[in-house]
């Protein structure tokens, strides 16, 4: 195992006899981590929660996979990783964080609880769940709804369990925020025994994304604990729009797969069930060849046909490519239409917010779609101010609805679940 | 052909040197018919085009096949029909409007003009074409876009060219009002490549509809002329919502097919694609159960069990069936939100207007969809005063969105086409 230390620090000071809680995010292709330490703040909860250490696994799987890892403010760390196993994988994260923060035995005295983000909890796991085999054997039946995600989450829970044995862990479902949402917008119109058979409901997804943004939301604008009605816009790669009333889920453009709704960066999103009963029918396709069509050669990158990256389509249609033009302003009019249809779910909007690679970083996108809704009163300003850690607004003092850019800290919000549920 | 004669007069009184109009609107199982008499009105253009007679064929097809003709305030016929082919059936409408109009030869010296209503044009046919041969070998290259209609359609076209040798038939489409709709609405988010080859896009159904409801809605609001943001929801067991700006539609919620969009009676709509990859996935579904399923067993139908009939899931939701309430509410939701997107594309609202069967029959419907958009400014009269043969009001004088009640006269609009082409 090479290792390529880019700075490398000799400790970080802080009490290693402190409760920490360690989780654990893995994407399609990816393993983020971050470690906390469990602090009493004495006015703000949202700061009990102090990040010691956060890193990443990149291209997980194959023989580019490296770890990064960041000790705050003090030491980063890069080293590629063996590709075996989940397992060697995270035992080389222990083993770094273990190198750099103490000479004590990690994992059980520093470790108290781990938390795992699990993409697909159907309509089982609506809280945080302690992991045990059943949960585990549940959340594997769910890899065929999230084929990418679910059996990876698995993999990964087995082996940091294998790892830290008798150290709690915690599933915390990114389809669990959604569970209040109401069977209008629950059930699809289709055969109502089929779907109770099949749990073919409307899951959603980003739930921890658009827990966190929401309940940040609320404090920016003023509304904690009274009626508030918000939208969050979870933009990346993958997208979803969520209608957010008193901080619970009322609908999300998500459905039963990450693959409904907005236009994203390689799936189609919504596209009339009529087109794919023609490509069946009449040209031949075969499932499989649809399923890789609509999730991997669509969106953004189906329309402008050289990539699905915002950045990308950006600089191209700065250029003048009428295309990645095109895929822009669709990605735009398709949000901007979800946003009218969650005001009228709301009845009525107090604030926006945008998070995501999209959300928080193209200024541009979020004027294509704000520049929609000005009849709803919304008016962002040229160049807002930019803040990297922390909420800022975007909306102008004349807008009615106010806009904020909120980073969506996902792995704080799971270790703000898996607290409550320890406690 | 056993004939039933309900009520019977002996002529009309009218000028059978005058040119009249045939309109034909074939539908899955039926098939309409409108006989018009070209006047000069002196102030109402509207005016034009009087009717002579009207009728319909029910059960097309079946042994049970009947007609029923009505010639204005005088005579309603009623008889059975041949099922043997589209040409005996046609020949039956003949025979029985001359029976009832005139002595003289028809169709020679009567019949000006026929007009048909075909469902999809594609993006071939954009405005009301004249017959050809060609033409109806386009009608017919489209029908696996639109299985149960466009043969059907092509069919009477060619039997009613056999009967009336000589007369100019004119072909207008569903899909020609939409044509208009800005590529952002236009495009899937597929591959651009695909879409082009096998002209994968939003056609948009309901065109004759939406064109000639939206026409009356501007003259209702006095907005003849002037800018214009109207939306009009045409309400049938297939259902449409279109967004027209200055009297062009500019979106709309059916697609390639007329499966997309709002739940319906039978139809699902809108359905996460992951659902149908996972049906034929996972479940071992065919394309052709597939279709069955989505086209003929889902929409309110498929969440109520026994019917998708407004009618039926009123009476059923008052006696307390909670599938009933919840199918009715689902397609109300989802009817809402529609709208509350389209505000968003026309930037605004001047006016709604219902149609189709639901449209025009259901207060409690319209009252369950426009009760959502009270935040829009829209406020709608308990119980508005009916009028059958025009245009009626049912929003209050406070409602900022005027809201109205217009039946979608096809066949007028069909024959207002053809004049204009013919000229």
């Amino acid at each position: 195992m090479e290792m390529i230390c880019l700075k490398f620090g000799t400790g970080n000071g802080l009490t290693d006899m402190a409760s920490k809680l360690f989780v654990l995010n893995p994407g399609s292709s990816t393993l983020k981590f971050t470690l906390y330490e469990e602090v009493v703040h004495p006015v703000n909860p949202q700061e009990n929660l102090q990040l010691v250490a956060s890193g990443m696994v990149d291209r997980l799987g194959s023989a580019e996979a490296a770890l990064t890892l960041d000790v705050k403010g003090k030491t980063a760390v890069k080293k590629s990783v063996p590709a075996e196993s989940p397992e060697s994988v995270i035992k080389t994260i222990l083993d770094a964080l273990r190198a750099e923060i103490s000479n004590d035995g990690i994992p059980e005295n520093l470790i108290r609880a781990v938390g795992c983000r699990v993409v697909h909890g159907g309509d089982h796991f609506i809280h945080p769940t302690l992991v045990t085999q059943d949960v585990l054997d549940t959340i594997r039946a769910y890899a065929p709804l999230a084929p990418l995600h679910n059996p990876l989450a698995a993999d990964v829970i087995t082996a940091i369990m294998a790892l830290l044995p008798g150290v709690p862990t915690v599933a915390v479902f990114d389809t669990a925020f959604h569970h209040t949402l109401p069977p209008v917008a629950r059930n699809y119109a289709l055969p109502y025994e089929l779907c109770e058979a099949h749990h073919l409901y409307r899951f959603g997804f980003h739930g921890i994304a658009h827990q966190y943004v929401s309940s940040r939301l609320t404090e920016c604008i003023g509304r904690v604990g009274i009626a508030s009605k918000c939208i969050t816009c979870h933009l990346g790669s993958g997208a979803s729009i969520c209608a957010v009333k008193n901080v619970l889920s009322i609908d999300t453009s998500m459905g039963l797969t990450p693959l409904e709704g907005l236009a994203m960066a390689t799936r189609s999103g919504d596209v009339d069930p009529g087109v794919l009963l023609y490509l069946l029918r009449e040209k031949g396709m075969t499932a499989l060849e649809l399923d890789d069509m609509l999730n991997f050669k669509s969106g953004m990158l189906g329309i402008y046909g050289l990539s699905g990256d915002v950045r990308d389509l950006e600089t191209a249609s700065e250029r003048g490519d009428a295309r990645a033009e095109l895929a822009l302003e669709i990605f735009a009019y398709r949000a901007a239409k979800t946003i009218g249809a969650y005001a009228v779910v709301l009845e009525g909007l107090h604030a926006i917010a945008f998070s995501g690679g999209i959300g928080e970083h193209s200024n541009s996108m979020r004027h294509r779609i704000c520049r929609r809704l000005a009849f709803l009163g919304i008016d962002l300003l040229e160049q807002p101010e930019v803040s990297v850690s922390s909420p800022f607004r975007i909306s102008t003092g004349n807008s009615k609805v106010e806009v904020w850019v909120i980073y969506a800290d996902e792995n704080h919000q799971i270790a703000g679940e898996m607290t409550d549920l320890l406690k």
